[in-house]
């Protein structure tokens, strides 16, 4: 017999995958998390699903998510990660030597369990020195804590289900406040090629656009996410993320990046033309 | 009833669309061809049970396969199309003013018939007054013809069944000969992120990198080929199309271009470091 799983990414498309055995199965008060063994992509993740992660790939939403705020800010101390509950942002984030501390705060303490279990290569951030982890509501904690951060990273699920609150233009009003003088917030924002994702990115850049004074949008490929092609929102109180960044500290070796480079961090502001006209 | 298309990029995963309705099915003496009305990405042409293309997002290959090398060069006047039998890359192409004369040699007439009835908007490359269109075999016409060209363009399938010899050391060879002294030859080199795959990047790199003075690789987001980001191998024997292509002279907003711009022309070359290990 095989078992094929098939994320629809439209209701008339979407990415088919050959599975070898179903590994983890559990609901928490907030989503389904299940975890399958993939003959392509290794083990899989999905909340409610939907793909979170393969192992094949997951290198390339973890790292473009991380570095690109962490190299443009010149000396960024404290992080705070919210979401990435399978670890892969932190274990980025903390490999940067300037990181006293980086805060992730996940709402599920199941996807953190699941990722111990079943995804040491990411959950090893949880083990980094540096790394402090908060069970707990991402979007209380912005609003309550005294603390300051010189980078903030949303790494969310959809903007549907229990992520829902961490698109809106409150919240990042929130993280503003909660930002340093030359902080950096980063969060993914979907893909271009997907119609009812395209209103996202609009909506996304104009929200933190109104917020910062800097705010862009850069893309990464990751093969495993709807269309292939992935967007990230950037918004900087003070540095341009584009062209501010320290090329002479970039020690890809030194990190062990399999993606993300000098010349990745200018080219991956280059938007194809049907994707500037979004953010118009 | 629904009906369902999925193309196996491996034995193990692929991409599955919804389709309407099938709309040609024929054999040549070279392929089969398929054209499918489908929900999500409009007509997609099929050759051998491959997507060849599909209205949604052919025109981020055939802006790619064409630009590049297009804008790079200083005044491309002769341009020779290896295959593209579509009449995409010939649409792309004869948009420029430079060009006196762009000929396309396809060995497949089907193919260029069945564009001609189904993808009107591909097919307008075919009626342009500077296009020249042959039916032959591309490797004879570039052993045999005594013209010369500024620009040479190997749109072909993948290296299995007809369009293998297009991925040969000596048809490069041949093509370098043909070309005048600014010349510059590209070729779609398929998919760094599928293994049986990336060994054709390193082929075509080095074959090409042996032959001419400047061979690069540069990538494009196609959502419907496999694994939604593609390579194309670029080859020139004097201008270095990263860097001296003339920016003041693109224009894409009179070129009608949806995915090429300059920014663009500059960041395709930046290459993840897993892929740019290939080229080494």
């Amino acid at each position: 017999m095989e078992l094929w799983y098939t994320e629809k990414h439209t209701p008339s498309s979407g990415l088919t995958m050959k599975v070898s055995q179903t590994l983890y199965k559990q609901k928490s008060e907030y989503q389904d998390l299940t975890i399958l063994q993939t003959e392509d992509f290794g083990k899989v993740m999905l909340l409610d699903g939907l793909i979170m992660l393969t192992e094949k790939d997951e290198f390339v939403y973890h790292e473009m998510i991380s570095h690109i705020a962490m190299y443009t800010h010149p000396h960024p101390k404290k992080v705070l990660i919210i979401g990435g509950g399978d670890g892969g942002t932190l274990r980025e984030v903390t490999k940067h030597k300037s990181v006293e501390c980086a805060t992730l705060v996940e709402i599920d303490e199941m996807v953190i369990n699941a990722s111990k279990q079943y995804f040491p290569k990411l959950a090893a951030g949880f083990s980094a020195d540096n790394a402090k982890v908060l069970t707990e509501d991402g979007i209380r904690f912005v609003h309550t804590t005294k603390e300051r951060f010189d980078v903030i990273i949303i790494d969310s699920t959809d903007p549907i289900g229990p992520a829902e609150g961490l698109f809106h233009k409150d919240f990042y009003r929130s993280c503003m406040e909660i930002l340093t003088d030359e902080g950096i917030l980063v969060a993914q924002s979907e893909s271009p090629f997907i119609p009812i994702y395209a209103q996202v990115i609009s909506n996304v850049q104009r929200d933190l656009g109104a917020l910062f004074p800097i705010t862009k949008l850069y893309l990464a490929a990751i093969p495993t996410y709807p269309s292939g092609l992935w967007s990230f929102s950037i918004a900087s109180k003070k540095h341009d993320p584009e062209n501010e960044f320290d090329i002479e500290q970039i020690d890809e070796a030194n990190l062990e990046l399999s993606y993300y480079n000098a010349e990745i961090h200018r080219a991956c502001f280059a938007l194809p033309n049907f994707v500037g006209k979004m953010l118009v």
